[in-house]
């Protein structure tokens, strides 16, 4: 068999990132070959970067607007670059893996031929802010290389295991069923990934594997993780509920809204014909957060404190985790292998780590300050103290190799 | 100083509770003479309750419809029965305290004045639907008993020792200050109630005392009390948020409401002209919780879990406040003298006290089976089980008495 070229492909709302991985044979791991992305879609000019080994590129790329130009330009970049031969022309590319958000109910990985596209397209509906991307990629795609198999990876099907009771809505059941409004939960591509490393780490079998996972960037979420399965997460029927983000209010009485604006249900003007955004998703999923606050969406900035709002998107962000990781832990039973960070965040934040596991030291977690200060080196690091109850660990998740447990798994 | 008369009010949105007291000098509590109620007022031919000592009456009051009505009728009551003649007259009342349920930045009760009444009024428009009744009964008194001194308890004033990073939501801070957008908290009067008697019961100086405490009823909520006072608590603007109620969601993804309707921000028709409430806060506050999931407002039909929306009904509120559990243990840093249940639920659900107290009996909590069962007789009792790490107590907890530290103490 000749050796396939796959592209994990990761369609924001105003970027497109793009790896290139070649696959020899049943069983080995794709090799990633190169990374590019663009971004700035919604901000003009955008950018473009590449890396391939050594060798970097960035530039801007001025008129790329729209995820299909983005798309089309990064095609060409890779096709021009001779030291990737495995891409010489657009017949080389054989499979696309696409990150979308909202899988609704596939509890795994699905080729997105024309019924699921179009199952894809509708349960959209509950998270249109963060599907549009991916399914605008989709039909770039289609287009520009027809002959690629495309295969959808959902954010939510790792979460597909929460129980009933936790999933739930106290609502009216009939418009909830309807309606699709339950629990779904986010980041689950990265919860896979994290499950996968820390099991293999404490060299337990993932089904034997519990933790409370913490996927901490600018969207954040925590997860219980009960025998290798999500069991419950902060996120809920779309990103917004949980823990605060970088423009993302979090959980909040759901009664806020409507005092914050009496506009609050009708149509944000970013709708579009196919979109419709009320302008209360708007107002907490992207003015809302740490930079609402603190006016800034880096989190370094914010981790050193050097302003009021600084300081208070900080303690907040603290005490939304810590809220999560006592609930967790007792929704565990307290059989607790590990409290694992990732996520940009999760990997950078050592001040974050250190404030937040001494506020839970009464569950048996402890830091040790040296190793939670050093650099990270390996995909999973150890930083608890010596001879402390429970585990800390840092993990650096990756959400573009995607695996999965089916049928899909041979073929991407 | 002659013995004076105070009447404590209780006015919902269909119903008022009034409590007759004497008080007869400084430093001494005020007896309870007689207990009178007049519910149903939304839900006509509304019915009186009225118990003094050994006698009891119940009848239907047709006709009455209003707070304003209901409390006429109760005067009326009150100064026609011969066994009380405390209040032989119109001009026997000495104060009103009535129970408002949300205080806004009021951190202690207050006298009301027309200063007062209009700040209550305004602050009212954050919670229309709850307010709107003790401000009718604060009228009525006004035009009936216009002697009387009226003084307001505020179901939020326990919880303003809440710290900013706890009660401030991650949202445009500008507009959380215009229109006074924060966690405020509720039940407070039942939190104070609850922190007293489980202080003395304890023989810890209340400064001391670090609880969480569970007022469960058909509106349900959570405390973390620590040092006697309130840092943390489940509802929010709104006693919307946080734990499921008889017919109130509780914390939701705030995208939710904008899926289960596209009117979720116009105004509902219960809207009057004095309170504006949307169609969103009217689904998630009187049409969800588990009536809808179980079809039924009785906690004890739930708890027998006959049906499958009752078992889920039953299962989720468990699951709710275990997290809160969790969450409240490690926010008092797992020093916590007890986990008290209080309210109707708290007081009668053995089921759920059991079922709950397994669950998080990692945090060191464990419950004694027969004290468990048994009937309640004492103020506090302590059912925990012996040799338990921590203790679980049962407190009935009542919110006609209304005590507060400072200067009102001595007036009512």
């Amino acid at each position: 068999m000749a050796p396939q070229t796959i592209l994990s492909i990761n369609a924001g709302s105003s970027s497109v990132k793009v790896s290139v991985y070649t696959y020899e044979e049943r069983g080995k791991v794709p090799y990633q070959e190169a990374e590019i992305q663009v971004s700035g879609l919604t901000a003009p000019p955008a950018s473009l970067k590449y890396n391939r080994g050594e060798h970097a590129e960035k530039k801007e790329v001025p008129g790329v607007t729209s995820q299909e130009d983005a798309f089309e330009i990064i095609l060409k970049h890779l096709i021009g670059d001779e030291g990737l031969p495995m891409i010489a022309s657009h017949n080389d590319v054989g499979y696309c893996c696409h990150r979308v958000v909202h899988g609704g109910d596939f509890d795994d990985a699905h080729a997105l031929d024309q019924v699921t596209f179009r199952r894809v397209d509708e349960l959209s509906d509950l998270a249109p802010l963060h599907n549009a991307g991916a399914l605008a990629l989709v039909r770039a795609v289609q287009k520009q290389v027809p002959q690629a198999r495309n295969i959808a990876f959902f954010d939510t099907a790792f979460h597909s295991t929460i129980p009933t009771y936790i999933s739930t809505y106290p609502i009216d059941p009939k418009v909830a069923k309807l309606h699709k409004l339950r629990k779904y939960g986010f980041h689950g591509i990265s919860y896979a990934f994290i499950s996968k490393s820390t099991a293999k780490f404490l060299k337990k079998p993932l089904q034997e594997l519990n933790i409370i996972a913490l996927h901490l960037g600018s969207g954040a979420s925590a997860c219980a993780i009960q025998g290798g399965k999500s069991m419950d997460t902060t996120m809920g029927l779309t990103p917004l509920a949980g823990l605060p983000g970088a423009t993302r209010s979090g959980s909040i009485d759901p009664s806020v809204v409507f005092h914050y604006t009496n506009d609050a249900g009708t149509l944000s003007p970013e709708s579009t014909k196919d979109m419709h955004v009320t302008q209360a998703e708007i107002i907490l999923n992207k003015q809302s957060g740490w930079k609402a606050l603190a006016g800034t969406t880096d989190f370094g900035v914010i981790s050193e404190g050097k302003s009021e709002g600084a300081q208070l998107a900080f303690d907040i962000l603290v005490d939304r985790i810590l809220g999560y990781v006592g609930s967790y832990y007792v929704r565990l039973g307290g059989r607790v292998d590990a409290l694992v960070f990732a996520g940009g965040i999760g990997e950078k934040g050592a001040r974050l780590r250190k404030e937040l596991v001494e506020k839970v030291r009464c569950l048996g977690f402890e830091l040790d300050p040296g190793k939670n200060e050093q650099e990270l080196e390996d995909e999973v690091v150890d930083i608890s103290a010596s001879g402390a109850k429970n585990k800390v660990l840092v993990c650096q998740t990756d959400e573009q190799v995607r695996e999965n447990s089916g049928e899909q798994r041979r073929r991407c």
